[in-house]
């Protein structure tokens, strides 16, 4: 099969690798869509992130969807040709976060395009059974494939206690700033703030999700206080900004990467009990998303602006950084 | 101003009583619309529930919306001509169980048309402007008077820990069931089974928030475990029937009310860690409710199916066990 | 090896049989002590609990300690010789249960003693490495074997949400009630009163956990409100008197095990939001006791009143009935 | 009655002034003894503390305990005589935060010894009567008036969930982090780590709640991982160490006020999904101090090093720095 590598920093090239064979409980599945997330673009233009570093040719992405074409020895044979988002990790299964029903958080997790662990930016992946969820037709492979960064949102709504009635502020337009708006109104959210300093942005998140949005390089956020601030964006004014708009008791979650370290208003979270935290990938969150897709509560098609095919994965990678770009998809099949 | 008086069972008179006079705190409304509740059919009936009993002539009434027409010394009176939906209750804010946060357990509660406080199927009613909430005129006030029995659906399903994604069953299609439905839904409850054994019922719920419907009286539920199973019809068998669809780890609501006791399937809660609950009022929903109706998430207007005017609020208490009877609204000031 | 085989009700038998062979994370473990469980007495008298019947001869006992004799491949060979307590169960680590964190509601579970899987009333088993924990020499094989019924202990504690300060009620002063009492105040819980009809049980808690007792056969439990009850028990009119003596917003841990329906008063558990419900097993309990235990915090030594070697494991299920019989403890080496 | 008055920085004075006189559900409270806060120290050398300033003469202190002498008309005459620790917080009762159950958090709070609202450096003050609970002889005066600042650990410890087997970090062996440190064992924590770099402080808090302690000035922390991570010191360096010691989906409790604003390591937060979060006072935690101090589970007259009278209060605020001070108490009565 055809398979697009990451050599090393900026360095892209496609070649031809064997199929991975099977282990008893997992699936062969053909990648239809893979989403580019902002850490596929970050190791293609640095080699690492963090203490993950590209020592040996790395298979990139991991947002994806596809077809099962093959079926390991203790799988239902029956599951052969199923349309299916692929939840991309594997917790051991076995260890105190594991067992504690916090896999995310599993030492040893073989995540996709986490060097060593290869990614889908290939013809095919293979993945245990259970995390191959199936998904019905009225959900596109685009939008499967994005049920990866829905399920960080996901998650984040859950970890903020965002629920009917709550007044939520989001920093950030970005792809994570547009879903989160959305998913933050299925979770029952009545007013969804979204903060940015791109017009265009602002204008396409309220078409989809914003309820107001606000340009913070002209406007201030006023005195208005959140049930929860979720930071999709990473910028240090922009949460402490955040934090200070959250109200007594209200939740403040960190989910855009920026530095390692921000200088909090640890006075105001003391005086008002502000609850802050992050999150670190997610759990249960397919099954959630794919309810929430079929009942159209969010639409995730709106949001990809460019489709590549496989040999062209590093011009969608380029893709990214397009004044017009929102999600970029890449077709290893095409 | 004209009230009507429950006298004893069965008995009920209209009589010209003074306006009530204001607190500095408080608010007078001219009573708009009434809801009538199981509660005041239960007290036309019998004459008490449990250990209220109805010992003097007794205002009915707790569902309800009207205008503030008059304001204590201590609130802006701006506040004249508002509309709003009444929080019809006062808790005694010193207990233990008030300032824990569960006002709505306050052993010293006052609530309208329990005896011996006196309700609001009369021309005017006092009330703490805090429990006056403004409602914009997208709200009509039928539906602003439903708000009370809307905030039994909030409180269970915050208790019954809704959310996005969550399979919900609900017993009983009556004018709980359905708002439950709708509530469940606008939580992000991605299924929603009622269950009951009158057919119209049936349809009517499958229009307004269920996803899909069990006649009981011919079906039966089938092996789907769900997360909540709400009961709100009181009937034992239904009851029992919910818990076993309960899955592993689900909660379980009490909100019906039928007989004091009931044999409940110990062994399946304890084998699958059920959690039983109930709900008694509700605290701090009115400003959900306000929002959820504002954007169209939840309608009370569909319910409304008769009309009465004051001095036919006892025809409005017959009215509500003809088969087509929803909700029935009394109007007093006409 | 030798190992006590329970043929069908009534009937128990030794034989030899080969000692198991291990997978790669498993461990052998030479068992030093067994306590004797209520439904390990309930096999040998019925042959069965509910849906699991004793088909082929089944070796009983699932509270257990020894020492590692032999490891698995992937086990470091230094745990040989370890002393250990060993969480008897095995769950699939894949289903939406365990993934969730709530491993003891795995419904393809392997527990000890339940058929068809055998137990510990013989001279060597095999768990998974993880679930033989270390203990330091200043626990008795003894105690370390009661870690089992402990754990069921810690887990209703945690689910009663008992902490410092708290009052709670606990119905039953046999095995379960009264290590219930002491981990319950090693909890924090101020006030913890046990309840039953044996004279000599009382006495027996009131050195060991509880702060004062009742004698339901003489004494009333008075008006006193608990935020905690739990029945220990499995008696309905304990059950009832427990949840009638638990205040608002109380939890109901139902742990005894008696008829598979009760009747209960619902109308209470629903004025006073009052939850219901019980336990199944535990997870991530057996460090948390073995803390506790190194502590001093619990006594479980105390408890114990009988001892028998492995030939006389039928007089052992007989002497748990005895009037002086408290814990019973198999010593499957002697 | 002689009052101590804080007329600006560093200016203290007696007068004589009237007795305050009651409202109906108030106690007049003669007062025994009253700890020495950081914030009266604050207040004294500063005249301010953030936006709370010193503009007109004030009455410090706000841990104290007494005798109440006269009870208001709606309070049981019974009560004179009554030894009683003051929870010093009037709320207003009807705000949000009030009926959410968070009455720590109203913007209305009127607190002992924060400008405008008098303290306790005088012979008597009045409280509602619900706020002064009664204690037993066995705990003493001096224990009483700290139980304000146990109320803040018990606050701290209830969020940082710690339970029975938590291992805790806390920073700082001053008063607070003592006092935590009892706490959290009396909730059952297995394991307290205190850092500080004071050795005597260090030695003196091994004998009173830490079952470790680390000297930071000469020892790192080492790779533990913690459950939770109190900070008590206020210190940048320290918080950080803390939080980065804190293991997986762990939780950091802010207690110490150190500076407005403070670096955090905020990748380290996001990959372990730890919750950071802080103390405002506390709701509802006499109860519980009182039962903990009766049943001898914490010892704060061990920390008790200074004694006072009234006339010498300044003294008592300069003693604070002493090298061998732990908690310093002014005795308005003598």
């Amino acid at each position: 099969m055809r398979a697009s590598f990451l050599n090393k920093a900026g360095d892209i090239s496609v070649r031809e690798i064997d199929v991975p064979t099977l282990e008893a409980d997992q699936v062969l599945v053909r990648v239809e869509s893979v989403g580019i997330c902002g850490s596929d673009v970050h190791y293609y233009k640095h080699g690492k992130i963090g203490p993950f570093v590209v020592e040996k040719p790395l298979i990139l992405g991991h947002e994806l969807s596809g077809v099962i074409s093959e079926v390991g020895s203790a799988v239902d044979s029956k599951r052969i040709g199923e349309r299916v988002a692929v939840e991309p990790q594997r917790a051991c299964g076995k260890c105190e976060q594991c067992i504690a029903g916090r896999y995310n958080l599993c030492p040893d997790m073989e995540f996709y395009a986490t060097p060593p662990i290869d990614g889908a930016f290939c013809e095919f992946v293979r993945i245990q059974s259970k995390f191959a969820y199936a998904i019905p037709d009225s959900i596109s492979f685009d939008a499967a494939a994005l049920i990866e960064p829905m399920s960080v949102c996901i998650w984040a709504g859950q970890k903020a206690a965002i629920q009917s009635g709550s007044k939520v502020l989001i920093a950030g337009a970005g792809p994570i700033g547009v879903i989160m708006a959305q998913v933050a109104k299925a979770m029952g959210a009545t007013e969804v703030v979204v903060t940015d300093v791109v017009a265009d942005r602002l204008a396409f998140v309220l078409n989809h999700g914003a309820t107001r949005t606000v340009n913070t390089s002209t406007q201030s956020l006023g005195n208005e206080k959140f049930d929860a601030f979720i930071d999709a964006c990473g910028v240090e004014s922009a949460v402490i900004a955040g934090i200070k708009a959250t109200g007594p008791a209200g939740r403040v979650l960190l989910v855009g990467l920026g530095s390692d370290e921000m200088k909090l208003p640890i006075s105001h979270i003391q005086n008002n009990e502000i609850i802050v935290t992050g999150v670190f990938r997610y759990t249960n969150t397919w099954p959630i998303a794919i309810d929430l897709l079929a009942k159209k509560k969010v639409n995730l098609d709106a949001i990809v602006t460019h489709h590549f095919g496989l040999e062209q994965a590093e011009d969608g990678l380029k893709a990214t950084t397009a004044p017009d770009a929102m999600k970029v998809i890449v077709h290893p099949g095409k």
